[in-house]
């Protein structure tokens, strides 16, 4: 593990750290945000997932995360969103290969050697964080951007237990219906779709929902909108009674404008879960 | 003029905005944040100059500034640095020609033919946005970073009754003295360093002050002190009896990290001048 900088916010400190992957088989950046609480005792930890074309440090510099995560005293973790490097597959398409990891772990060739995101933001970077840092692993939730907002919430439906809440801005909401996933699942988890639908926000929440609460935002004005299909995931919150709320934010689009402007809400939603006993 | 891109941010619209300068001979690109209160009327308005190497881009997306300036509804204008394209005069150095005006209007050759920051910023523009935009241009005060620190000194020093407050956030202070000044103020304005002095905040300190309130952040762990040289201008401040506060916040940097954590309490300072009687 190796630290690339360490620069003082609102407080506490800004890391960006490198590590080798044993899920990905590469190295692997993240970045991490410690309150000045965390010098006192472990803190609790949200996550934050970014979209295609990101790596650890858009929502870092962008997002206006720390300010909020500050206040309420609470760690954030950016990782990157697909493993990266000379002998790791790529794509000339932005949406697919490096920086397009999509959060599953990959069963098909020329990926399945490296594209292991799902195990390595499921097991092996929490594994790390645990053992490193003064982090409150018994207190994690998790949001996400676009196909970061996909990634939190399958993730947080598929690890009952592991998130106290979940939140996600403009998330890629239905990808089996979508050419923002049918492409990519077809390329990492290969053309039977039975394997799909475990990452799909929209069947997940059909199939199971979130114990816990849930916040997602939507800007009107997205220029993704027909790509993202917020309406599977609404439509599905609704028909399961799921806890929690969804906001069409009017005039907004899938900048991180967007995200800056709602972080403070977000932030504040996952920290009353997090700080609840 | 036209506009490059709009986008909704935190109630009001962030612009990114070219258009033809006559002073710099030459296209250049401004942000300007509108908060939501410039539908109903003209705004207040606080000026952001980015340090060396930035364009209007770096402090639009990494201060966080439009928080708070749509909690408070003043208007943020962040232009860019120098003049730039093909035809533009140039440096290898980092620190000299595009991407570091420093804010002058040169009269050397090749820099004087685009080389005009100082009218640009503080002539063409306003006039620019006060014909163009729901702007009060009764109410301005004015902050910067670094090189844009030495920028907003010096312009609100040698502009008496133009701002009503201004902060810097690790300003270049005494560049008359440092390598990051003596180089280019020689570039710039040539060898006669009498014209230097007008171009020098903690000069400027000492011979008139600033009629207003004034606020300087300056993180003890900036690894670029010894450039920066605060004690000349902390010093004149105390010796004249400047209206103002000098805070030197340890363990910050020189980053945008650094900027971000101080951006509220310098907008705030800013609001509460723009916004008395």
């Amino acid at each position: 593990m190796e630290t690339l900088s360490s620069n003082a916010c609102f407080g506490g400190t800004q890391h960006v750290i490198k590590h080798s992957s044993d899920a990905c088989a590469c190295d692997m950046t993240f970045a991490l945000f410690l309150p000045a609480e965390a010098q006192d005792g472990p803190v609790p930890v949200l996550w934050f997932l970014s979209g295609l074309t990101c790596t650890h440090e858009n929502a870092m510099v962008k997002a206006g995360a720390q300010a909020w995560a500050a206040e309420q005293g609470i760690a954030l973790v950016f990782p990157d969103t697909s493993p990266r490097g000379e002998g790791v597959a790529n794509d000339e398409a932005y949406d697919l290969g490096q920086g397009a990891g999509f959060y599953v772990n990959a069963t098909q060739d020329p990926w399945k050697p490296h594209f292991q995101m799902w195990s390595y933001i499921a097991d092996e970077l929490p594994a790390l964080l645990a053992e490193n840092f003064p982090l409150d692993m018994e207190r994690q939730s998790i949001t996400g951007h676009s196909m970061g907002g996909h990634g939190a919430l399958t993730l947080a439906m598929s690890l009952p237990g592991r998130f106290r809440s979940v939140s996600a801005f403009a998330p890629i909401a239905h990808p089996t219906a979508s050419d923002w996933g049918r492409k990519q699942l077809t390329a990492y988890l290969g053309a039977d779709q039975a394997s799909w639908s475990a990452h799909d926000a929209a069947l997940l929440m059909q199939d199971k929902g979130f114990d816990g609460p849930v916040l997602i935002d939507q800007g009107t004005e997205d220029q993704f909108l027909d790509l993202l299909m917020p309406e599977a995931l609404s439509g599905a919150m609704a028909k399961r009674r799921q806890n929690g709320t969804f906001r069409m934010q009017p005039g907004y689009d899938h900048s991180y404008f967007f995200i800056a402007t709602f972080m403070e809400d977000h932030v504040t939603f996952h920290a009353d879960a997090l700080w609840s006993a």
